[in-house]
């Protein structure tokens, strides 16, 4: 029989929204569904690696320069306060025994969930394949994953 | 004949976001859809008395002094201004008479709103269900939920 | 045969998340869906004119002349900067020739998506259609779009 599909589109990069979209989707795993979570915009800084992308002219690295990459360094969508809230809340995850972001990541990759790049933000922040982490599932566009989308059940957008 | 399911996840805090959810839901309701709103995170808020949470350790007390409870003192997500703008907004519902953050609780209670708190941001949080406000259908974590949302229609995350 | 209905629900008025959501509806309108965008809060300052909207009193006046409209003077959700982020990500879309919102907002009449503006938002902010753009394909409460909703097959809330 074939599995429900889940489908999530990660457009938040902040650590408290991306927290939410990995409970949710390895629930969803656990619950035997098949998972997907489309990264795109903000959300990709969650696939990226901890080091400076470059991009391709002025304003990419202008962009990237402030917009850093890392599942460990996310900011907070509230009481971010120059990292001083993220900092709060990783500990308090600790002390909870909720995983980390980066800890999500490796569960997720582990339990068969998809993780996917958006590359049409690709193009337009002048990332690379190789500024991005080992264990993604592939790189498409909207089009790849809408197509995935009308197939499942239920998707959101966070 | 059973009713169709609406199912919205509720996890911004953020007054006008907020207001957005009960809006869906109670028309939802009106339509005679069975509705369930899941408060995760910063949306807990809108179930916490406007009282001090006190939390289990200097942490959770820290972050719990910062985020306060209370559907009646929600920040707005835009011009939030120290409060300003929130009162702004109350004002100008107040002028139109859409119903408070307040009044749409208790609405959504008598149509048969199903209220869920996201057991999950508890632990983490450091919430009881005593610093909750009556009228609450019950508290469970994401597993439960997703296994009404998969028997849905469609769903939110907000 | 039916086309399939994908419905968007655009609170935000985030230019970034703005961007997302036509990316989405474009797609989907290319893959041969029936695209309706539901434009309600601050999302309706994408279809409104770059203009002064007055209001129907003092309130809804200073609100109003904050919250400015206009497809090409929409804040990001990151990185606004005074406007100067904005202006980068207008740059950054030109040199990928990804197509700017209001470029955006004619494509998306042209392929027959349809825009609708909220009226409840409507007599909240103090807004009239002459504030509105041309393209607007109507103007409805949540009651109708949410029977569209229920029949369509997916739907996102941005």
């Amino acid at each position: 029989m074939e599995k429900e599909k889940f489908n999530i589109v990660v457009f938040s990069g902040d650590m408290d929204k991306v927290l939410a979209a990995f409970i949710l989707a390895t629930t969803a795993a656990s619950m035997n569904m098949e998972v997907r979570m489309f990264f795109t915009f903000w959300g990709l800084n969650v696939l990226r690696k901890k080091k400076f992308t470059s991009g391709k002219n002025l304003l990419q690295k202008l962009m990237n320069f402030m917009n850093k990459g890392g599942a460990g360094r996310l900011p907070l969508s509230r009481f971010n306060m120059l990292g001083m809230g993220p900092m709060m809340m990783k500990a308090m995850m600790k002390q909870s025994k909720v995983p980390s972001i980066e800890e999500f990541v490796k569960m997720s990759v582990d339990m068969g969930i998809k993780l996917v790049a958006c590359t049409t933000t690709f193009s337009f922040m002048g990332f690379k394949e190789e500024d991005f982490i080992d264990g993604i599932d592939s790189y498409t566009g909207a089009a790849t994953f809408l197509g995935e989308v009308r197939e499942g059940r239920v998707s959101y957008f966070i």
